[in-house]
């Protein structure tokens, strides 16, 4: 049957085409999506800045939640009427439906909101995994975060707090910084500060509070990332997982010799493909997130529902520096 | 008993003075050292610049070799005639003899080479600790390394060439380039290429025959360890353990985040710190390094032998930039 897919290609950016279903396989489901991101990442790929890009033409998205409408006979752990996400990226999720091999989704209860459904699968686990994976973080502990407002950042803070981890969260300066403060405060910020002040000396002052962080998010890179790592504990991780400014990270050898700083980065879609053949490593992820999401611990970034039909206001909205609504296309 | 020292103050940067020994303890020994280095990093803690400085005034020097002339009456592990170097840093090397706690030193056995025995402690445990602890090298992988042609960049050519690992060493452009490879080469450098070389496309030629490296060895910082960085493999470790170009190393945020690559520091004193509760893991490093030393796999460096009256020349030397040979002063 034929569905109505946002697919790009080389020569027309992105349109929306009907794409002809494979049939389906005895161990595949096909789904109706529901609700699908568009993230700084899928418009990379479009502009084939991305570090994996598909062959073209390729249906965009790489997140999203879908029902179960149909079922093979030899699948076993889904059935029609289920919501799923998908484990793996680059399926394409900008789309009315798809068929998928039952391996490639995993099953959420459908107990919670749409839209978190449809963006628990990358930065919640993003910030789960660079909060689990690279130090040991106790209660009472502290971390040191720049971007703080972004789709991850945000996710950083409502798992930190869950956790009882202290969040020193940086923004870059802006005419409505008191009300960006109390928002992200809202939602278990420990400490927002601006850019500016971390440079100043009197940010010594928070430390004789809140211990020194051991580990330090960066989502930006250049001088704010340096920044950063000037607070971090001796011994402690600086974890990269974007770079806003388009800047290097640049880290004073000192650093690396006398305080043994560790310079790390942290990529989703590779995890995700280094534990595609441990279905338990995602399903207890997505668990731990969905727990806290039902618990109203983590919630969805602020959301902008829009038609997929009207896909080229979203892209467009989406690709605007300083965008603070998440573009969801609803099918 | 009156002993000449060469220790170095606020006022006067360094001068031979005497000064009185400590009374031998139980669990003390006495030592007369035979002969001790000039390395970079107490030229550092002199000129104040270095991570760690001592109470002034000091007594210069963290690295040599002495022997024992009397044993308090609880010492078990060593015997008057034993050859000795120290395990911690700081304890002034730059002397005609010492009181030493039995705990601070180990002994060596005197069938290796005087200059072997008074420049092992620091470059190559250095050398050895990185090749071990960063990454799982077996024969056949590949290392990379700038500043190769430095005391600890000769000392990681021989260890790694002892293990069957192939080594990757840049070095600075010089009118003596052929000679220099040559010589690397003869210790068992795989590869010697300028930095230049590095910079080439057809650079690529040599990743036909050699593994990428696993692990980058970063002396230098700014460009050039950008440079190494841009060779390692994915998941590949960089690890820093000098900054001789006074740059900050400078890190591509997609290599962080899509080749994964580790961004580390390593310092020796801060290794020894770590372990000094643990006198095997000391002794186990000494003796492999010494088995090398043995078997003729891994020699001292260039050095120039300076009688500690001669002080002054020895210091002016090796304060200078691009010296080659290192200064041993000999007591």
């Amino acid at each position: 049957s034929l569905v109505s897919s946002l697919r790009y290609g080389v020569f027309l950016v992105a349109r929306l085409e009907d794409v002809e279903l494979r049939p389906l396989g005895v161990k595949d489901v096909r789904v109706k999506m529901l609700a699908a991101p568009i993230n700084p990442s899928d418009i990379n790929m479009i502009q084939g800045t991305y570090a994996i890009l598909p062959d073209l033409p390729a249906v965009g998205g790489n997140e999203g939640v879908a029902q179960v409408v149909e079922v093979g006979h030899q699948v076993k752990s889904l059935k029609i009427g289920d919501w799923v996400i998908q484990r793996d990226p680059g399926l394409g999720t900008w789309r009315t439906e798809a068929v998928l091999a039952e391996d490639h989704v995993i099953s959420l209860l459908n107990d919670i909101p749409l839209l978190s459904a449809a963006t628990v699968g990358v930065n919640p686990c993003t910030a789960l995994r660079m909060l689990s994976d690279f130090e040991d973080l106790q209660p009472g502990d502290s971390v040191i975060q720049n971007a703080a407002n972004s789709g991850v950042g945000q996710a950083v803070i409502q798992i930190a707090a869950a956790k009882g981890i202290n969040t020193i969260n940086v923004v870059r300066d802006r005419p409505e910084f008191p009300h960006l403060s109390d928002r992200l405060k809202g939602i278990g910020a420990t400490y927002v500060i601006k850019e500016e002040a971390l440079r100043r000396p009197d940010i010594e002052d928070l430390f004789k509070t809140c211990p020194k962080p051991k580990l330090a998010l960066n989502g930006v890179g250049g001088k704010s990332a340096t920044e950063l790592l000037r607070h971090l504990q001796t011994g402690g991780s600086m974890v990269t997982y974007g770079g806003m400014s388009k800047q290097p990270v640049t880290i004073p050898v000192s650093a690396l010799i006398f305080k043994d700083v560790k310079v790390r980065g942290f990529w989703i879609t590779q995890w995700k493909k280094d534990h595609s053949h441990d279905a338990r490593a995602f399903r207890s992820m997505v668990d731990e997130l969905c727990s806290l999401i039902r618990q109203g611990k983590l919630t969805a970034p602020a959301c902008t529902e829009v038609g997929l039909q009207d896909y080229r206001k979203a892209l467009d909205t989406a690709m605007q520096p300083f965008t603070s609504a998440k573009q969801i296309l609803i099918m």
